[in-house]
């Protein structure tokens, strides 16, 4: 039985109390939130857990083996630094940290501390992300040639973050998934629509060495949601509409075919069309989260690496921070270090 | 009774030769095209018409009042050039020239002669866009505060233009249509998959004093169609889908409303979102080059500029030139004169 | 503070013990189910409310104003009736019960009893019903000439009732809702494809006096969701599509116009369209649970009686019988009773 | 080269016009229409076609070896029966009769003439239905349950055919191309909501012995198109909507496997669900009646028959008399002759 502590019980916290709780081999033994009113609705739903407005109690909880984060982006450097040298195993909201500084910290507290710190990219665990890393996997696109996403809707104007590090770590997260390669330099242009000048629109455009480009569009000023993402490759191309019901995934048998040799008149193309089926694969309809937790759990227990661990958060971060500065910059390209 | 010569019979020309033959008060005199087949096609058609390979002879007609050009873009300007010289009104095929240079002699010619010269910016006279304009003009959508516009699908790889000539001039010639401001800035990004360098993919990104933002995803790489353009408003948001059978403009009377003067804890907001009824406007649903065919017929005889003249034409041009011209430096922001 | 005692824990009671647990002014006092893992998984998430597997015991519990049925629709008579004898009141899940015979004594019972009596047709409470409602009152609509609906998915088989009873509720609870006046006769055609004879695809077919009909396409076994009601007024039609994330609800300013007095060619029609803007309207968003939650609480403390109330659920029952009355009898019409 | 006259020049005969006037093995050599209007326009398109409103005139022409009739239902029986006495054969509009004894007179003087008699049920030519053949043929969809097809939009309002002759030969041709087993039965309820008593929806249903059903949707008075089928198996089951541009057919591996033997609690299910992948075919996208004139033009070569003969066309007629008689008598199920 392993003993949870959550921390941050406002709009996502509750989920993962409920899928921890849920869990046969696990336990709810404490959560904390500064704020009263969410303290008590916690108390009520987890009358076994103790509850409290005080981390330091929390930590303090005997039966606490691993915290969990989810509290705004500028805590999570304290908190999860804190809970870590606390000897706690750390599952952190993503992103990571606000800034790569915190969170290359934390990766090293981390390792020193001989504990694992996983960080929340839920996406990575849905049917849709899993199965078409599968199909990615598989070689059946070909070379990839470009990602592009948009992810957009009315979405709630935040106060500590701008819509890149509210929305980007979920693109971006599933571009690092999927994509050995690291991208090489990223342009970032967006506009704040408010007085409080945080950035309500943006969109990233990221270069790899192989030609392959990503762009993302994110916006929390749309009239419509959307959550679509292209993946062309030269000899299929995915579609995934997360908004779909069930045919998130589409793989359509679509590409062209070179033809270099011909001489052209002016009407002529260079390229055949390849079109052939579209194929909707079934998916794994577990929640998300539900499958995050077995993975958190199973790595608490083993002593393994999680797939979205420090690294992979920090690897996040610093992509989120080079786009911010390339934004803050009027769409500069910003070159990204090779080791990411 | 207005005599209408055609120049080119390839993939619009017949569109063309269609609506102005069904017309009461216009006949097709000639048809050129340097392909036989194309040329045959079209003597099968248009029995009474001229139908040669040498667009001189189309110019030596005497019954020919206006000269209507559909070739590819490279021949636009030696032919408009002579149409205009010859005395002709001319309605060319969007862009207006590969070049501003050409497109501004072209403009100037026209002039010195008092002739009449349109380009086919054909979405302009769609239902769709006619009801847009009708809308931003009311006020009714607030401040404009930005466009953002989606064209791509698995679509012809031509070899005289790259996706920029070929896509955006729709996209611009809806944006100038639609906003009067004129752009100060753009930065584009683009990708050429194929081995003549001609990209496929691009983004662009305009910037306007006011702080609107336009953005345009533009690929002929993508396995579905998608012909999507959102404007978003102080007041409402359009949806222009112009892949619906029938219900492609909406309006959503959403928005958000800023209150400035809280003070805030971590987790409220600084805006308030309003969320009201949609509304699908009945569109007009005559063939827009009918509407377009109109337009042009109505300014020649009663010497009026076309709402979509040389100089609007020119002005996309000018916009495509400064885009190319980013794309080639690699997403440079390249400056645009005020005087667009 | 009411006290609420839940019988039946299964696919529907979770969400009433939420709901209800969630309200300031009711408290879950005991949960009842025969399943013994069930009732531990009550136990746990309401760890104040007695569990227990015998229904007597809840009855007897002090603490209990009303108790809430959500059981198999076979012990729906014997278990309300129990409950209205002890004097609580009762909310039945949908049907209200299986026999006409059943529901008229338990509405009844609680007459005698002086009991307040509703039935869950959850569906009357959503913002799109509620929406809809408000519409044909206005009488927007003109004159109602039909009502279709499509209720069709890869269904759970029931085995103690077919796709008529279980499916069906919701469309004749919306129409009897919606409509005021009453069907004068039901022709219904089904089919059973598996080997237990209870059909699993059924088409109603409801006549009224004014010329009003209304069709029902039930279907357990179908390869895609659809949610779709039509209905079709003189004036403007309504496309009420469930499986809408937010446009559920469309009004079309859609029409004919009759032109009697024409002499007419082969081609001519008798008829004019009338084709204008279509309209979206914002709807609740508030769980439709909650929103009947809300009035069966209400209904309890003022002693009035419930929208869904027995009567109400009656008149479901009949229409539900004579449905299968007709599939009994390979569709052969059967006239409804002029007092329903 | 072969010579056709064309009948009827108003909505459907234009496009027979173009089609065949499209082919290098055929001629135009007659267009005769009652309406000076339309024969003028077909003057001008087809300035060597001899045109004319005396049907005699056509028939007379030496020229012509076939004829196309696309005219109103109620005229087809005296066009065909003399064109085919002339000698010549003959492509008849759907439905081939408005009666059957027509249509079966028709089938007897095309055979004791030995012309060919084809009617032009258009869909059985569309990439999407030739391709449901394939899949239905193939025996992948295991046993065929059901056919429940939707065919309703804002239609034009005839006054020669109700909505049953107008829309119904689409999904019974459909129905009888697809499936071998001729209906036993069929049931019809509809209305007319105009003063000329002229059925604008209709809903059929067809009984077959192996147990299979069909069920159609006809209305002209719904505010959206639909054109949806949803053919329900055994093993897979389609959905064919027409309205998506191109994912038209839609095939899900999807279905239920029987547990006869279990011992079931209330809650249990008789059933289990098999869920998995959905295949989009690729389609041919050549136009229907191109690929129709190919068939009609290579049967009067071969003189073989054509899918859609003259005995198809009596079977349609027969089901829609069917259908009216049920219509008729409010419902009641009509027994459909064994030799059908």
């Amino acid at each position: 039985m392993i003993g949870v502590g959550l921390v941050g019980y406002g709009y996502w916290g509750p989920n993962l109390a409920r899928n921890f709780s849920a869990r046969a081999d696990c336990e709810i033994m404490a959560i904390c939130d500064t704020d009263r009113g969410r303290a008590e609705t916690a108390g009520k739903l987890y009358p076994r857990a103790l509850v409290t407005d005080r981390f330091a109690e929390l930590l303090d909880h005997r039966g606490i083996d691993a915290v969990l984060i989810a509290t705004p982006v500028s805590s999570h450097f304290e908190l999860a630094r804190a809970a870590l040298r606390a000897g706690k195993d750390v599952l952190v909201e993503k992103p990571l940290s606000g800034t790569v500084g915190e969170a290359r910290e934390l990766v090293e507290i981390a390792a020193q501390n001989s504990r694992i710190i996983a960080v929340d990219h839920t996406f990575l665990f849905t049917g849709a992300v899993q199965k078409i890393k599968e199909i990615v996997d598989s070689g059946e696109l070909g070379e990839i040639l470009y990602v592009d996403s948009v992810r957009i809707n009315l979405g709630l104007f935040q106060n500590d973050v701008n819509v890149l590090y509210d929305l980007a770590p979920h693109d971006l997260s599933i571009m690092s998934y999927l994509i050995s390669e690291s991208p090489i330099a990223v342009s970032a242009l967006g506009k704040s629509h408010t007085v409080n000048n945080i950035e309500n629109v943006a969109y990233l455009h990221f270069e790899f060495a192989s030609g392959l480009i990503a762009h993302f569009h994110l916006n929390w000023l749309a009239p419509v949601k959307i959550r679509r993402t292209l993946i062309g490759g030269t000899k299929k191309m995915i579609v995934y509409d997360d908004m779909e019901p069930s045919e998130k995934v589409k793989i359509y048998d679509k590409g062209i075919v070179m033809k270099g040799g011909d001489k052209e008149s002016v009407y002529k193309v260079f390229v055949d069309y390849r079109v052939g089926d579209m194929v909707a694969p079934k998916l794994a309809t577990r929640e998300a989260l539900a499958v995050e937790a077995d993975e958190f759990i199973a790595c608490i227990a083993s002593r393994r690496r999680p797939v979205s661990d420090g690294e992979f958060g920090l690897k996040i971060t610093r992509l989120l921070e080079a786009a911010q500065t390339s934004l803050n910059n009027g769409g500069q390209r910003v070159a990204l270090e090779a080791n990411q």
